[in-house]
């Protein structure tokens, strides 16, 4: 069946994100329970003042399928940071396990406790209840935020905030985390309710260009934001604290995709924007065509917070890259992945071998140094021919002694010459690098979450328009 | 013996521009009797007003060995060009005859007859007599260029200009012909003039920034000059005619050749600076090392004025360069050679084949195009991978069908693809196409004059510091 018309579409994708009744209700009451439970033990504590649902739940803004109940335990300022610590980490095992869950320790900017409740989530986060703009932890804000929104929502806009998460989760557009860089559950709440719905916030992002601006407050006037947020592709300023923007995690290429499905979605309605299933990669192999010239990094990850794992990757990430260029690789794409306790850092290049002379680019003649390169060029043991003038400059060619992007990068990361996380140095030392002409292949697919990445990898196709893929 | 002082320098290179007093003697005895034969032969013929020797010999400033006779037969406008064409090709001939000399036929602006007498290059040129400013045809300035410099010059000045002359022909830089794209003599002499000499001279270029602009008539101002030849890299108004540039002919290449080497002669002089022969490549093979990627092209020349088919060498150089690039090669250099009624254009380029995948630069997800980049992208049959979003950015790559630079040539070449001169369009077609990888260095070295521009061309040394390698 072809969905032809925005109508159908929304009407489709509306039952793919809202929760149904019977799961509604199911979740309201493990909230209560988990509530309750919560100021029976935690009102009883030094400190503590209040405890709240939080998040998604309290707004009754979560996708379906995605439930996740959050429990705030709200300190006084005077109470401290070790106090608030230590009684979230006594307490909160303890109402997990008297409710017949599972539970682990979370780090964010401060310990929180993770668990599992007759299989949804459930997070117990300590805050300290403040006045707005005296936050203490970054957490404090939370719950301004519920209430903010709370004040601000309507059944239709609460079926359009479902409907645009719905949307970036089939886009791959959803989350703040480090390794996805997109839009937040809040911000996407506040996105909708600015522009008052779905359709009209979509017929928004289809128009933006980088850098964005949006203001619910009225207050905020674009070009103080811009000096405030130099190098934020996206602001929206903090209706609960204006000082921040809301979008900060937002990266440049998540903005673009979303500005780019809109564009698609507005153009051709498809309920394929709202399904994350069909931006999964097809069955079978992955095609390898021994065209594609690929250099793999593959390293232990380490037990570390996920967001300062993919801090640490994504900066390394850039490093080799700006490397490779420098010494005059093409470096068409760079993806990085982690499954089985392995990091696998992934480039394109248009060669794995530079050519075996370069070019070396000196200075225009009138400068002092020209000089200095003329008789430099003459003396190099690696000169193969210059130095010459073409126009103003001066150029030679030079013999490259390596040539091999992989023999390169080792050299680079023992001799300390690439810029990577100081974390990772060792973890690269010690690492595989792997080009598709020595094995990448073989051993990507020793680990079944890179096999799956890979094939993503090879078609390289945006998440928002791959279900534009004929499958065959 | 090493020289050191910049005296014992110029003392030595004075020996080598300075014809001696019986070779001087011997041109100045010939003059005189091509003047007197010219004067007999000429002024009963219609329409010509008057006879004169111009050029270096007229001022006495002929560079050692490089004596060549220019005698101007001077017409009244009223004759017209026809009867002017007519009256130097039928009488010209004669006098060089009649002096026991050979003659044959030029064509700058228009024809003139060039001979040689007693082994001294002479020259029979038709020009018009008029007023400054009214000028006829392109060369009825010269009698006023002599003049101007006659009226100008002193024992000294006349040193120097030949020194001057020498430093440009040992560092290749001397002549204003499009192969070259030099200084011409009266230029190199209006310079030397203007500075009050050669080493003050020198330290003037050893600091020019391009463009430059030296005026001698003290009337033009640079701003209006630069409106005037607003891409000239040197500028030098015409003192007889200040709306000419006489510095038309210079290169940005060949200027910026001269301010280097001025720099390193005045550091460290030699009288390397002052040989030719010094540039010459060395004796024996070239070094063929297979790490040049080096693309030729091999046609004949056919009968054409030098100027003429230079203009279509380098207009087809740049052409083919341009496409190179615009396709991905690397072009490093280019430079081209006639010997033996034949052309050759050679590239070097850092890999004579591009990788098999390309990328193709797509628009920013905000233009309108975007949309249609991505579907055009998805539907083509070369798609390697991609669409995807990187920054603001659509991108994807494609599969070359080609990627031998040879094999494209030779299909740009057969589908008018490349901007190459209309003329040598057939010869393109017809011409040899190879690489270092298919026989070019075997078929250079058929040709004489190819393999010693192949051997420079490999050492790929500017001129004006050749003579600073160590030769073994």
């Amino acid at each position: 069946m072809e969905l032809t018309t925005l109508e159908e579409v929304l009407a489709e994708a509306a039952k793919l994100v809202e929760p149904t009744e019977p799961e509604k209700r199911r979740v309201s009451e493990l909230a209560a329970r988990l509530l309750s439970a919560c100021r029976q033990e935690f009102l009883e504590r030094e400190g503590v003042v209040d405890v709240s649902i939080e998040g998604s739940v309290a707004k009754d803004t979560w996708v379906r399928g995605r439930e996740e109940v959050d429990i705030f335990v709200h300190f006084t300022p005077s109470a401290g940071k070790k106090m608030l610590e230590s009684t979230i980490l006594s307490v909160g095992p303890r109402v997990i396990e008297r409710l017949g869950g599972r539970h682990w320790l979370r780090y964010a900017s401060h310990p929180y406790v993770e668990g599992a409740v007759e299989d949804i989530r459930v997070n117990i986060v300590g805050c300290f209840k403040t006045e707005p703009g005296r936050w203490i932890s970054a957490v404090d804000r939370t719950h301004h935020h519920t209430e903010f929104v709370r004040s601000r929502i309507t059944p239709q806009l609460r079926r359009d905030i479902r409907l645009f998460k719905g949307f970036l989760l089939g886009c791959g557009l959803y989350g703040a985390e480090i390794r996805v860089e997109g839009f937040s559950g809040y911000l996407s709440e506040l996105l909708v309710i600015s522009h008052g719905g779905f359709v009209d916030l979509l017929k928004s992002t289809a128009k933006w260009q980088i850098p964005a601006f949006v203001d619910l407050t009225g207050r905020v006037r674009r070009e103080d934001a811009s000096k405030l947020f130099p190098n934020a592709p996206l602001i929206f300023p903090d209706p609960v604290d204006p000082s921040r923007n809301v979008a900060a995690a937002v990266s440049r290429t998540r903005l673009a995709e979303l500005i780019l499905a809109s564009k698609l979605f507005l153009r051709e309605p498809s309920i394929g924007y709202f399904m994350p299933e069909a931006a999964k990669p097809s069955e079978g192999e992955a095609e390898t065509s021994s065209s594609h010239e690929l250099l793999g990094i593959i390293f232990r990850a380490g037990e570390k917070p996920p967001d300062i794992l993919w801090g640490e990757i994504k900066h390394t990430m850039k490093g080799v890259s700006r490397r490779l260029l420098k010494e005059g690789f093409q470096v068409y794409r760079s993806a990085a992945a982690q499954s089985g306790g392995e990091v696998l850092l992934l480039y394109e290049l248009s060669s794995l071998s530079l050519p075996s002379l370069g070019l070396r680019v000196g200075p225009p003649v009138w400068l002092d140094n020209a000089v200095d390169f003329v008789r430099k060029t003459l003396s190099r043991e690696d000169r193969a021919a210059g130095p010459w003038v073409d126009g103003e400059r001066l150029y030679a060619l030079f013999r490259r002694r390596h040539v091999k992007a992989d023999e390169l990068l080792r050299e680079w990361v023992r001799k300390g010459q690439v810029a990577i996380s100081r974390e990772l140095v060792d973890r690269l030392i010690n690492a595989e690098i792997l080009t598709s002409h020595s094995g990448l292949i073989e051993r990507i697919r020793q680990n079944e979450g890179f096999s799956a990445f890979l094939k993503n990898f090879l078609e390289g196709i945006a998440t928002p328009v791959r279900h534009l893929v004929k499958r065959c």
